[in-house]
């Protein structure tokens, strides 16, 4: 079986884009309306949304169950306030729901959380028992920017978070380091915002005691884990120079890289250096690049032939990758 | 002869920073002096710092030639205003030029700008000027965030920075985008800002028309270039989704990325997905990590080492990324 533990409904039917254009609407006017009974979409309309898309790609690429989450670019924390983020978390995550519900055999949820700027992050919880509890749900999506692109609230590992990460080792979910779009001009959304949040992250939990303090704490970081693989030597002599421990003891029983790294020698040198324990197969299809590679022939994002293509790769660690690590990550993944 | 493009004055005397504090003191108080002229530094002083460090390193490794620039994480746009910035900057470079005075055969002058946020970037062409013009220096240290960690200065692909860059393009210097410190402390300075700047401003030259309004502008990204060169795919395939040319014709003929990546599969990496005519040999020392990795016995950053051992790298590919390169793209190396 492959589990692909990072996809977003970024398919999803264009009333749901339109809903949230409202909701931003009625930010400035009060008078406009964005209830959420105004959101109609049908489940047809969203078989449609998957057949010709994601679950398209998972029968010709041979990928079996993606941990869905909702589109991380449309997350939008910074947009409104508290509320605004929680009723635009609620409707998105709904919706993902849904989308496991008609698909139990190919989705299984991951929440988008209703952070917002300066708000203690404690104030996701509820959201997140819900989704948990009640939806089904797997694993979260933590925003380490809500600012979008400003960077204004405080590390991931500073204590602010903690109430949250409690929360998370009592539900028994892991949360994807994802920050959502880029309200900064310097910060490409897709092509240097998500790999800086990524790089960021590593490096704030490579500095802190958060796994001291919280060793039951489990992150994905996605993209491959931003430019970290890449200077893994760098992040071991900044560790030594700062006498920490080593990666793996500060670090590796806590953190996991996803696979979307989008060309070979880029997934050789994530396969080389991360230990394969700390590895977990996805795709982020379809996501930030979706068309075809030239030089190959196949879509970018296809991840899974770079890692098919890897002859020194033992089957055992390709089974570990393509599934034990997500089950050993995502306790509810049955 | 081997030209290593990225060195930092990182030992500088302890003179220089007591001088920086009292600068930085005289911020709050202005009865606090902190006139130019009360920094002595002598020249044995310089000779002494350089000798067991940076000399010795070139000596032991076997490179000729560093273009040198102040501290980095020194610089601090940030702190003060534009006249701090442009005291700090004019004994910063003056150094610079003293210690290519006493040691010309192994040093050559890249120098730092007065940046200060929110400041025009065209206020530090006369410095700019008179190092290249005076003091001889061959390239500058652009940083593309002089809030340090904010990001509140328009994209290096704004009109913002035209001024300076017709006048680079005037002098025939390039820059090395290169950050100061980070005051957020979501970013530490050399595991995080230095890599993300280096993604960010790959990312803003790849989404722009700077190349094509400016054909002549040169800029080195160091760090082997934050994120990119391992990402490689998924920036081809973002040109691609956004209708863009190749990245070749897109920036290559601009953007060059430096060695400084301190293991073996990493460096493997950067060598063979950018072009050997865009890499400059680099090893940043000494700087971001000081120690001697434990699994090779060899120094993190004699980055030398690792190009040496890539068996599959043709003699000539070597020469250009040793020397050629560096030649081309700093045209006042003599």
């Amino acid at each position: 079986m492959i589990i692909d533990c990072h996809g977003h409904y970024t398919t999803a039917p264009r009333e749901l884009q339109a809903y949230r254009q409202r909701q931003i609407d009625s930010l400035k006017d009060p008078s406009a309306s964005c209830q959420a009974e105004s959101l109609e979409i049908s489940d047809d309309q969203i078989r449609e949304s998957l057949e010709s898309a994601q679950l398209k790609f998972q029968r010709e690429r041979g990928t079996d169950l993606t941990i869905f989450s909702p589109r991380a670019v449309g997350m939008g924390h910074h947009i409104g306030n508290a509320t605004t983020s929680l009723q635009w978390s609620r409707i998105c995550n709904n919706l993902i729901h849904r989308v496991c519900s008609l698909y139990p055999e190919n989705f299984v949820g991951a929440c988008q959380l209703p952070q917002s700027p300066g708000v203690p992050p404690e104030n996701c919880i509820p959201e997140l028992e819900r989704c948990v509890s009640e939806l089904g749900f797997v694993g979260c999506n933590l925003n380490p920017d809500p600012s979008g692109g400003h960077w204004s609230d405080p590390p991931l590992t500073d204590r602010w978070w903690y109430p949250l990460y409690e929360k998370m080792v009592e539900l028994n979910v892991p949360a994807m380091v994802h920050v959502s779009g880029s309200c900064n001009p310097n910060f490409h959304a897709t092509g240097a915002h998500y790999l800086n949040a990524d790089t960021t992250a590593f490096m704030q939990f490579l500095a802190s005691d958060l796994f001291k303090d919280i060793p039951q704490l489990k992150f994905v970081i996605p993209h491959g884990g931003g430019a970290v693989p890449y200077h893994w030597g760098r992040y071991r002599g900044i560790a030594q120079d700062l006498k920490r421990t080593s990666l793996q003891e500060l670090l590796l029983h806590n953190v996991y890289f996803d696979t979307c790294v989008y060309h070979q020698p880029g997934m050789e040198v994530l396969l080389k250096v991360i230990p394969i324990d700390n590895i977990l197969f996805a795709s982020e299809m379809i996501g930030a690049v979706k068309s075809i590679d030239p030089e190959t022939g196949h879509y970018f994002d296809d991840t899974k032939r770079y890692i098919d293509s890897v002859s020194w790769l033992r089957d055992e660690d390709r089974c570990k990758i393509y599934e034990g690590n997500a089950r050993k990550v995502y306790s509810h993944l049955r």
